[in-house]
């Protein structure tokens, strides 16, 4: 295997089977680094619920199988491409996605990569033969240009993020790991796109990774109510200890859109100001969308189940100066807003350990079955 | 008639007969204006087509009848209340619309007091007793705290911008008069609302007033593509001659919102940054949203029919990031956008003399007509 000369291990995942995802820990051989690559070793990959999206698309709506998922790694580089500029040997890397970067591209150029026109391309469709199973049969990576659910993988160049000036430890990658997508996107979204202030109300659908770090984002913007909403209580006490100055429990609720907006508004006569959606659920965001203040913005972070249609009056949207609008990776650019949320957790201001629970690599299904049940909030796995 | 001790002419409305609006010129008295208030002599009344929709409300669905419109008011201040401060008798006024203007009002505090919570009832609503009529039956004034299709009315203190050092003769109000509501609500959604730039697309669907100021806002913010998109050719080509760099007739299109979208990514491969509907055709604002680029904004300003819906699918705004928004009066704070529209008049930006046509307040039948039949863009009612 000259082309694949480095053994190591990685989660592989192939097409679902029976409805369930099909993951599965091997030893692999990764190739060597292109001259905008980094071979990089993995300390830790935090699992994010579109890793479990991702494996659950058939073969037939494309997307290569069998591939290595992963876009939360935290790592260590061990060789650099030649064009590489900002990383070296032995310095400490988080993952996080790829763009194009060209001057030319409206969205690289504001800072804005998420939105790049090449970002499904780049970051959600993989490249095949990265790695090479025992079989010789290759799987695909550069999922998010990391593929991290290795314990050795190829990394695109803009997708690592250099914080070896910033983190004390290798131990310190396993909590930070998660920066580089889900908690990322989630204080983004309040402090990047919204931009949310004091004198702001915000609310929070959903209370995973993502939801949890929007309601962090929000109290050290000082927003005057942070409205956290879920269905399972220990979320909800979770949020609250982070900074949530209300919660709203929507396990009894027989009609959950009115239920909620009349809950919200019983809080906010106005309605609030920004309401973020984590879930995906369309009864949610209707009620979102119906609880904003005027010139409020309902942000759509989840994803709902495909072909599902929202039906929307645009009334109600124009006269109070409503806005819908989606978010993609918290707004955020990683190079500058990771090194952002790293100073927040020093302050104290990002309590992520509370969301975190370890898991070794080859723990993954338990891992999934305690996200699965709320138990465990973000986990991560460790190699 | 002592409480109402002016004698004057007004257009009064009364309810809508066999679907048609029902204006009337006669012979009226208005009242005394409180302390907060003004009584204005107005040279000149543009006709907007909110005037029409508000005209054919049915009785039942609320809204005090007979009552007197007008929105885009010109004119002379004759008398002022108590703790008027910012005019005075003699002064030159354009009018605009009511909004609370408290402290705590999170968008009047803003400068966007558009989207001030008591809008609707400042401005759609009308007051009782504004005006008696011969027959001593009173007449509902302070639309828009305006009511200005009358020789002379009652102004709330906030619809009053004072122009006196602005303007050089009462001639001038005539062209200035639209100012107030259409002509702002267009170029603002440009210069305020969107902060549309030179490397921005911008399409705009409809060309009344508020699609022309939009097209002309588009050219001195120096817009890469300035697409105007309408169904009337002398239309286009007046948007031609005022800064369209493109121009889509849909009249002949089989498949609306398919041939719309196809016709503008001809234009602008990536989709376009800022597409603004001034319709209220929902096939329209389909095409709109579809054909957005990345992070582009759908700004709703045309009113759909009651009880039309919109079928959104949350993954298409999602992942690139699109937007739709509300926006009302531009976006603008009137005391500040006024003189700054006159400024630009001045410097050759706003040819807004291409899109109006005068016509003497007794003949708002013909100026109605020729709103209509589409010869006519902006019509002025001269009193």
């Amino acid at each position: 295997m000259a082309e694949f000369p480095t053994a190591t291990k990685a989660i592989v995942t192939t097409p679902p089977k029976d409805g369930q995802l099909s993951w599965d820990l091997q030893d692999v051989h990764v190739r060597e680094p292109k001259e905008d690559e980094l071979l990089v070793r993995l300390v830790a990959s935090g699992i994010c619920h579109t890793d479990l999206v991702m494996s659950m698309i058939p073969p037939e709506y494309g997307g290569l199988y069998p591939k290595v998922l992963g876009h939360e790694g935290g790592g260590i580089v061990e060789k650099v491409g030649a064009k590489v500029g900002h990383v070296k040997a032995g310095d400490l890397v988080l993952l996080s996605f790829d763009y194009c970067g060209k001057e030319e591209c409206h969205n690289c150029a504001d800072e804005a990569p998420g939105y790049c026109p090449e970002f499904n391309q780049k970051n959600i469709f993989c490249e095949a033969e990265h790695f090479k199973k025992a079989s010789g049969e290759s799987a695909a990576g550069a999922f998010f240009g990391q593929s991290s659910f290795a314990h050795r993988t190829i990394v695109k160049e803009k997708s690592a993020v250099n914080v070896t000036d910033l983190v004390k430890s290798e131990e310190e990658l396993k909590l930070f790991a998660p920066f580089g997508c889900g908690f990322q996107t989630g204080a983004g979204s309040i402090t990047e796109l919204a931009n949310a202030k004091e004198r702001d109300s915000v609310v929070v659908f959903g209370l995973g990774g993502v939801g949890m770090l929007a309601v962090m984002a929000a109290k050290l913007r000082g927003c005057r109510t942070i409205i956290a909403v879920d269905r399972v209580q220990s979320r909800l006490d979770i949020s609250s200890s982070v900074g949530a100055t209300h919660t709203i429990n929507t396990k009894d609720f027989a009609n959950l859109t009115g239920d909620v907006v009349d809950a919200i508004k019983a809080i906010e006569t106005l309605g609030s100001n920004f309401i973020l959606d984590t879930t995906g659920v369309l009864a949610l965001i209707e009620a979102g969308i119906q609880a904003l203040a005027a010139r409020g913005q309902m942000i759509l972070i989840g994803v709902p189940p495909p072909g599902e249609t929202l039906a929307i009056d645009p009334v109600t949207l124009l006269g109070p100066g409503k806005m819908i609008r989606g978010c993609i990776e918290g707004d955020a650019k990683p190079e500058k807003y990771i090194p952002q949320m790293i100073q927040w957790y020093r302050e104290g201001k990002l309590p992520i350990e509370k969301l975190i629970k370890e898991y070794k690599a080859g723990d993954f299904a338990q891992a999934l079955g305690d996200m699965h049940n709320g138990s465990t909030i973000k986990p991560i796995l460790i190699w």
